[in-house]
């Protein structure tokens, strides 16, 4: 290096783009959900799985769950050459839980009890463009039983999934899980006599009908429309005979369970698979009832359409149905939060076998979202007791109280800055949202006492009271030493 | 592609090298350990922080605190070309939860409290040679204290680490906290006139305490020594006056800390450094004293040498004290489980300012492999009570009799394989450990009963009676269908 040469410049303290950081009640709120539902999924049998976010790109393959987003990309890089000849394996990151899933269950198939019923909880990596509210690392929470082509396998994944989402704190009444069925689909396809050829645009067309409704699914279906701008949307070309048993199918949601079935039974006419659809649903409904679930909290609901072009029998997906504000203000339900279904791919990739599988996932981000706006998470996330420190050489009295409140189960901490400037002081514990700060000077040493400083009551009175009552210190108590637990557990409450 | 191409060969169903699956209970009970360790940061006011796996290259920097591993390596990948010019950043997975604090401290410097307390459990990855046992994704957890040059706060490290071993159910008598202070070092190299071109070849040395014992680093700082093949190895050309303090540094330690205190100002002699490193000393044992932890607990230990080149004050180990038996079936002391001590280059790559940082970091693996030697771990693994089928259409009964289970707060499922072979459900149970069948065919089914089983005591009869005893079948027991959950309490216990 010559002398002339400058120095490296500073590395930039950021994280990469589309990535951010979590901070204290962001952790635990998200674990604390996180740790209610793994208890519902363990009481049913579920057992835990955790897979490195590492897979080989072999194993990962391109097997999207998520239809939303099929071309979703990975972040992959390559092994080092090995010694001795040959390139390394192309590694990547997971993109979501079902791939590592289907790796084990096809790894350790003869190891594993089946049915394999497993949940996983954990960070997934998606390299995408990231945008508002769109992270790259985010994630994931499924349960998923691998082996079993029973419905009594999907009957048991709603009803645990209703458990979670009354476990994390959401009311009965306040969510509903709605069921369809894809051989219910298949039948009525069937039905309508459309050509295998003209199902997926069916699919697409369908899957507009929350947007659009009933008739203009039939527009979409037969001729075309013209959508909101007034262009013209090219329809797929079936009779207004054949789109009868489509738009039946859709709307065939009734009064009650009973009702939609017989309903369907109509849609479907003399298709064998629709029939066998049918059924399943029936099943469901009446193990649903066997164990105590209502259609109060599980509903079969034909109008579920998201999914089914996925999903090879019983679709399910979970809906908060409160109302909240949106970013206008205006009030509007909370949509979707969880979605699954029965799928028969998982292992076939390694194996050559189908194996039967159904399972659900919930969406990490929109539950926490959602327990917020209902003032349901951070109820543990109170700041600290924070001891101020008056005079640094007796820093250990200091630690002895906190150590002392600890101990008794209250979350303490010493100032640990320069403890020269006490406004600095009484600072930090604001920052730290301290419910309570503790002051003992030289002279309260010498006389055995500590005041007690109620940080709550003290800024409600800085913002309401007058100089007098300010003055008059309400929110700052003296005690004796040996009562600091008993005066901070009474502020506490 | 032609009609002769083969079809591609079916992808591998494994883990990349290196890499492993954690089932069941081997992800519970790491979950158990670091819960209770999390609960102890929380209640000393330590906040989580949780940053993702991937860092920028350019901010995870070379800051390997681990000086064992100097040279390790990481998994990186470049992003894809910025559209409109300039190639992507270098990204990489994060190989330590250091590294991230560093780049967090920088980034939200104005915004964290200060001091910051933070902890953060979660993944690392190194891209190493993987060996047995050592994989290339692993679990850190630390706790750190950012901003603080108070050795209060080495204090407070030390024994919260001791509280956190405490509350994972390590029993007080079979731990110890030892702490050094690399500036007692410090200051017994400066009584030795060892120049400074000598000091990390001292340190070498003394690094090998533990192997060689006092006479062993006497001749390696010295003339020199055989090493047990009879290899000659250089010494460090120290004269016996000048090895004399670093010894009497090593072997200091005396029947309490006030002993060990004086030993220590005896061989720091006149340096101004080693007679602060000796009072903090004295300092962290008064507040030690204060907190109510004893020398059972923590002590000055000033053989303790690992981390010494690294730290730049209080150095700390966690050692566990009981005998486990090693893969020969010897016994051998459990060793170090924690290290940390204190450090000042955290954020300076960023900022260009020094600021003080002390932390500690548990070893995940180690100590949870202690907690299974002393059976402390997996106090909540049981499989859960398995429901045979023995009519399939009564799957919704059976479904019942899993539900009251559950709503009783016990484990259960229903059994969702091919029910046809009886012998199948219960290798499924056994699979499952469960400690419980429950059976209930068409017979029992008409008489208002159920079957209960009691496997863990059915083993033990199949294990010890004669056919007899095992055909009377004392461990079936038929009860009222109403009496379903009482039975089963009662044989759990």
């Amino acid at each position: 290096m010559t002398d002339t040469q400058k120095k490296p410049r500073r590395p930039r303290a950021e994280t990469p783009k589309g990535f951010r950081d979590y901070f204290g009640a962001e952790v635990t709120e998200r674990k604390d959900m996180l740790d209610r539902i793994a208890a519902v999924y363990h009481r049913h049998g579920f057992d835990a799985l955790e897979t490195s976010g590492i897979e080989t790109v072999e194993a990962l393959g391109k097997f999207l769950p998520d239809v939303d987003r099929p071309n979703a990309g990975v972040f992959a890089f390559q092994e080092e050459e090995v010694p001795g000849g040959g390139s390394g394996d192309w590694l990547a990151l997971r993109y979501d839980l079902t791939a590592p899933l289907a790796r084990v269950a096809a790894q350790f198939r003869n190891d594993l009890p089946s049915p394999y019923r497993r949940y996983a909880m954990g960070p997934v990596w998606r390299n995408e463009k990231p945008g508002p509210g769109r992270f790259r690392q985010f994630y994931q929470c499924d349960a998923d039983t691998v082996g079993s082509a029973s419905v009594a396998a999907d009957a048991e994944i709603c009803a645990m999934l209703a458990d979670a989402l009354e476990a994390v704190g959401i009311q009965r009444g306040d969510y509903i899980v709605r069921i369809n069925n894809r051989k219910v689909l298949n039948g009525v396809l069937e039905a309508a006599s459309v050509r295998p050829d003209q199902a997926d645009d069916v699919l697409r067309q369908i899957d507009k009908f929350d947007k659009v409704g009933a008739e203009g699914v039939r527009q979409l279906l037969t001729v075309g429309r013209k959508d909101d701008s007034g262009a013209e949307i090219a329809g797929v070309g079936l009779t207004d005979d054949q789109a009868g048993p489509l738009l039946a199918f859709l709307t065939s949601k009734g009064a009650d369970n009973g009702a939609t079935l017989a309903n369907l039974r109509a849609a479907v006419g003399g298709s064998a698979i629709g029939a066998e659809g049918v059924d399943e649903l029936a099943q469901i409904a009446d193990m649903l009832t066997a164990m105590g679930l209502g259609e109060d909290r599980i509903i079969i609901d034909p109008s579920i359409v998201r999914g089914l072009g996925y999903y090879t029998g019983p679709v399910f997906e979970a809906e908060l149905t409160f109302e909240i504000l949106d970013e206008k203000g205006r009030k509007r339900q909370f949509g979707s939060v969880a979605g699954g279904g029965r799928y028969d791919g998982l292992v076939e990739r390694f194996t050559g076998q189908k194996v039967p599988a159904t399972g659900i996932s919930i969406g990490v981000d929109r539950l926490l979202a959602a327990l917020r706006a209902k003032g349901l998470a951070g109820r543990d996330s109170a700041g600290p007791v924070v001891v101020t420190v008056m005079d640094r050489d007796r820093m250990a009295d200091y630690q002895a109280m906190a150590a002392e409140l600890r101990a008794a189960g209250i979350r303490a901490e010493v100032y640990l800055g320069n403890p020269k400037n006490f406004g600095n002081q009484l600072k930090y514990a604001d920052k730290r949202r301290a419910p309570i700060a503790i002051i003992q000077g030289g002279d309260e040493a010498a006389r055995g006492v500590v005041q007690v400083k109620d940080l709550i009551l003290g800024a409600k009175i800085a913002a309401e009271a007058s100089v007098e009552e300010w003055k008059s210190q309400p929110a700052q108590t003296e005690v004796p030493r040996d009562r600091l637990v008993a005066e901070v557990r009474r502020i506490l409450g």
